[in-house]
């Protein structure tokens, strides 16, 4: 297995395909970690949900830290790690113009958005719509790296030779990253 | 959608299925997350890795996260979430049959483990292996969620009427969780 960090550049390709990563927040020093629907924009992530305890823990400490994955096998994986700020985006007039845009980029993206609301309102007329959030993750840092078949395994290489499989526990035990 | 919290047993069941996992730690109140493999046993999850950035915070606060998903699309998926603690399990004789079961289980479940390894010592046989981290999660709460499709969407209801589509933008904007 060959691993390389990625370049800005391959961060930006991966992330700008990707829609799903999984979102760590903390209070107190204890984390929470959530999957979330995601658009990338330089700098910037938008997403949407329902209030719950991930917003509620944001509110009271914006840092979060997105992963976004590729994982085919274990020789072939591809890893992003965000590290960032969360901003909410009110439905008030100094948000409007941000809201729109995170609304617009999203609604793009994630077509089923409207088809899914639209049947909510038909099974539940008389309820009250679920409150939605609309967030923007500041980014602050992103690192990367991918994981790619070496040529031996490439080449199929497929079990331990006897040398290795007499490899004493204490030392088979120290894996390969 | 249809969202039903899951019971202890669809927890278990998904969780004795699943290898794959997204740990989230925190260091002074900023979080990370990464992905894992592990292998689940009830009240813990057995893990291995290299030393970095995780275990480091992990040693100074081993209050950590554990999210486990399997998601189809926006309508079909399974999340898991774990709290839990972090132990290391040293290479030392007051945790060597703890070791040695972690070991036996992630061999098991893990049969690359053994032939990456091998691998590795063909390929760099004077180079130092990496030191490998054991370590275990104990569970503390688990919680999970699953959703299908109701019988609209299993119909394959497809686009919003006409009514939907003139509601006004804020409304729209309330998207069903």
């Amino acid at each position: 297995m060959v691993i390389h960090d990625l370049t800005a550049a391959e961060c930006h390709e991966t992330l700008s395909r990707s829609g799903i990563g999984r979102l760590a927040c903390a209070r107190d020093n204890v984390p929470y970690v959530v999957p979330i629907y995601f658009v990338y924009e330089p700098d910037h992530l938008y997403g949407f949900t329902t209030v719950g305890q991930k917003i509620e823990w944001m509110r009271l400490n914006p840092r979060v830290c997105v992963e976004v994955d590729d994982i085919k096998d274990h020789t072939s994986w591809t890893s992003i790690v965000i590290s960032g700020r969360y901003e909410e985006l009110p439905d008030t007039p100094e948000y409007e113009a941000e809201r729109r845009q995170a609304q617009m980029l999203l609604e793009k993206r994630f077509l089923w958005w409207q088809t899914a609301h639209a049947a909510e309102q038909l099974r539940r007329p008389d309820s009250k719509p679920s409150p939605t959030v609309f967030y923007c993750i500041h980014i602050e840092e992103t690192t990367g790296r991918r994981a790619a078949p070496d040529a031996i395994e490439a080449a199929g290489f497929a079990s331990p030779p006897t040398s290795a499989r007499s490899t004493p526990r204490r030392r088979r035990s120290r894996l390969p990253s």
